[in-house]
């Protein structure tokens, strides 16, 4: 239940690693923590494919420390995390075809990177505050909606694998270590930073891309999907608040919204804002196999403990995003 | 619903790769595969710790190919699974102990090399049959009895996070590239050729070392808590069956027994076998976290299927294996 003040309060001259920083959630994380005046560390490989770009923290430069490296590597992460008091993992990449594609570069930077990470601070920062974001694809196609963290977990692809085994080393390390580690499921984010060029960063990006770009768009298998959407400002909130709630550590929990959206209700917002055509098609068959049908999910046990809800509807979010994007057009539309 | 006539037939002639050939289980099911005219390869990597020794195939020495090698070893597998028709895959590490010392190469046996493996066989050998051997440790502390396949997962240590994972590489390939592979999740297996000489394979293995040793036995949280036990021989002909059986395929299954018995049962099979004293003590910090209270299971999933069931009783089973270790007491009980 805490306020704006009382979440800046939380952060302020507190040191903070954010790895993953230079991507899309991460550096709309690290604005909001220099916001806060946090002493903020960033650790990203840098990778364009991953989101990894410096234009994403280029106002707050100068506020910030950057360590450009893989947090897979053996040997990275020990000293960085020496005396954070925070620790944000964002780092690791997200693309269900890439993990298909590559599952070993899926299984290092994902998997074996946050073990790593919780066996780092074990070993030499027991007392560090962690926050993991893991995906509602752990839970592959829903059984019953909107879907809570009871759902049986039946991962469709690689990178789903990948991640729960992420959550569950932070789960464990709670349980045997008393590490204080927090787990967020996201689900569909979006918002300004978001590498929307390709896919590789959900549906929701390209859309907004090609929007933007006036290039139709395809909705695969009819378009009737169902999804929720968070703007990224709703998902950095909750990062913040759920990392300094001691009833969120060793527990998993989903993010979500109050409303879902069919795909065809999300391209008629951005025809409003673009003026975009779109058409269903049917899918792909490399698609079809790991597509998962509608989803959506229920934030609740998040909302009791915490009492965050999104803020953010998607008309609103979409128009912020189309704003932000057109300001900053030579860089996320080239 | 298979006799042994109909398993043997399947595998006459047959290529079939055993990763961990040389290992506990894994060296009973080359016997069995031998005694069955299959063209047996070993891939193991010796290690002792795992319960690799080359003397536990020593019998069928010159009827098998045995190349020493890591599994995890990227570029190892590749060239070994081509050609083959069966592929069980028992290679890695079981001590749950020694993955929370040392997750890095727990991630590494564990959870790489199964993901190796089934990307190389998508790759170079797509109609080959998986067979992997999982761990009833991903169910963590039983929710309800007898645990069956649809118990909520919840590994407690670092091994169940990545046997897990393992498991769900093999249903992902199965799913997405129809690759023919079946999981099995094993519960306390004991028998011959079992490294008893350390806890690492199981509080069933050390009582039977120390017992024959004449060294007491410790139960410790007082010895009531609940197991199950499968003599190695059922679980062989367990996998033998498995592998062969079409419907298993993409799937997960228990095995277990018709009868639970606590410690202190086991205990006193033990001592009518070798006279020895036990005593319950309390449980020692390190282990009280990663203790599962009682815990038997349900195969009732994989008999429906397959008509398995257990064939020797632990009373059966224990004299066979004290008999087969006193037999060759210089190699296990030195």
């Amino acid at each position: 239940m805490m306020n704006e003040r009382a979440i800046a309060d939380a952060y302020r001259h507190k040191r903070v690693l954010v790895t993953g920083g230079l991507g899309f959630i991460g550096s709309n994380l690290v604005l909001a923590l220099v916001e806060a005046q946090a002493e903020v560390t960033i650790l990203d490989a840098l990778i364009r494919e991953h989101g990894g770009d410096m234009y994403n923290v280029a106002a707050v430069r100068d506020k910030v420390s950057i360590e450009v490296a893989d947090a897979s590597d053996p040997g990275v992460l020990t000293p960085l995390i020496k005396g954070q008091h925070y620790i944000f993992h964002l780092a690791g990449q997200m693309s269900h075809g890439d993990s298909m594609r590559n599952p070993e570069l899926d299984l290092r930077v994902n998997c074996a990177a946050t073990m790593r990470l919780v066996e780092a601070c074990r070993a030499h920062n027991p007392s560090a505050i962690l926050l993991n974001t893991s995906t509602r694809q752990v839970y592959g196609r829903p059984k019953y909606l909107p879907v809570n963290e009871d759902h049986p977990i039946d991962p469709v692809d690689v990178n789903g694998i990948n991640k729960l085994a992420a959550e569950y080393y932070h789960v464990l390390y709670n349980r045997v270590y008393d590490l204080k580690s927090v787990v967020l499921r996201l689900t569909n984010t979006y918002g300004p930073r978001q590498q929307i060029s390709n896919d590789r960063q959900g549906v929701a990006g390209i859309f907004i891309y090609r929007a933007m770009k006036g290039l139709p768009l395809k909705l695969f298998g009819g378009g009737d999907q169902l999804r929720d959407f968070n703007y990224v400002d709703d998902v950095v909130r909750a990062m913040l608040i759920a990392a300094v709630t001691p009833q969120c550590y060793g527990r998993v929990f989903n993010l979500g919204s109050d409303r879902a959206y069919s795909l065809l209700d999300y391209c008629a917002i951005l025809k409003k804002l673009c003026n975009v055509e779109y058409e269903a098609v049917p899918f792909p068959e490399d698609k079809k196999l790991i597509d998962i049908g509608d989803y959506y999910g229920s934030y609740e046990r998040f909302r009791r403990i915490t009492d965050w809800s999104p803020r953010v509807d998607l008309d609103e979010g979409l128009r912020l995003s189309v704003e932000f994007f057109d300001e900053h057009r030579d860089r996320y539309l080239a």
